[in-house]
């Protein structure tokens, strides 16, 4: 952030009065630019004993596996982002049910928010922003193909959960990979 | 949004190509300004039977009773800033524990996530934000004073959840209140 949003002069970063943390400051306005971090909303939709997974045909990590999820809009909820995400990226109709994962991960300031979902019908297909949408059972999984950790964890903690028969709710923290 | 935060150009308020929402886009530097809900987070700070509230100092809702919470900062996990916004309100450490509410309210854009927590010790007070710190048992809440709905409903399952000797895990939307 070089300018402000609100009149257009060149903005400081520092400590406001009161503040313990360095901000984007305007002092011809006084407008105080606060960033914060940012949510990540989708599912896992399932039929029967198989998850839907979208190979992404945008960056990062094109050409890798997910689950349907992207950022969460202003005046949405949490179910009905994630349900958007799902019919945006996969075509997809679903039922959302219960929150099933949540996952902080700092060094991108972004919180990961998946709820369990069941698909309407097998009406799906790749969304302009999938190369392919693919029912996958367990053994079938791309485990060295997944684009994120959150995806890698979800799954792993959802078949898990099918195995024992109950499913828990899942909150952890993703930290930065090692270079 | 009037100048573009990046170049200082004016920017339009249109749906870039590939989108479907409007957004503040610069036609100058070609910077999509997207905006997207925050995330408030806090906790329920236990001590045997009873629960902490601040009495806020600030706008909005001046002299009402609220939960420790406050806006999640980029570089943070959820748990951190949960603990952060309490010693800040309430100069109170804690132990966070279990996720416990989490509350999409898409008419302002927020999302609040509160866990449950135990106060660490009672060398509590009220921090800059706050008029009073104060330990309240369920008889003792003061429900007509309270800040938010999410408070409110979030207290509710609490003392529920203590009746039953369950903690279950909460989520909901809070809805724009009739004028």
């Amino acid at each position: 952030m070089k300018f402000c949003s609100n009149c257009g002069a060149t903005v400081a970063h520092k400590i406001p009065a009161g503040d313990s943390l360095p901000r984007y400051v305007c002092d011809v306005c006084k407008t105080i630019h606060y960033q914060n971090p940012r949510m990540i909303v989708g599912c896992v939709p399932v039929w029967e004993d198989r998850v839907l997974l979208c190979k992404r045909a945008i960056e990062p990590r094109h050409g890798l596996w997910t689950l349907p999820a992207g950022f969460m809009e202003n005046g949405e909820t949490l179910e009905i982002g994630a349900a958007r995400e799902t019919l945006e990226e996969a075509c997809a109709r679903v039922d959302i049910k219960t929150l099933y994962a949540v996952y902080s991960i700092p060094h991108v300031n972004q919180v990961y928010l998946l709820f369990l979902a069941h698909l309407q019908d097998l009406n799906f297909k790749a969304g302009a922003e999938t190369l392919e949408a693919r029912l996958f059972r367990e053994d079938e999984i791309p485990w060295d193909q997944l684009a994120f950790a959150t995806v890698r964890n979800t799954l792993t903690h959802y078949f898990a959960d099918c195995a024992r028969k109950h499913f828990g709710f899942h909150v952890g923290t993703i930290e930065r990979p090692p270079r």
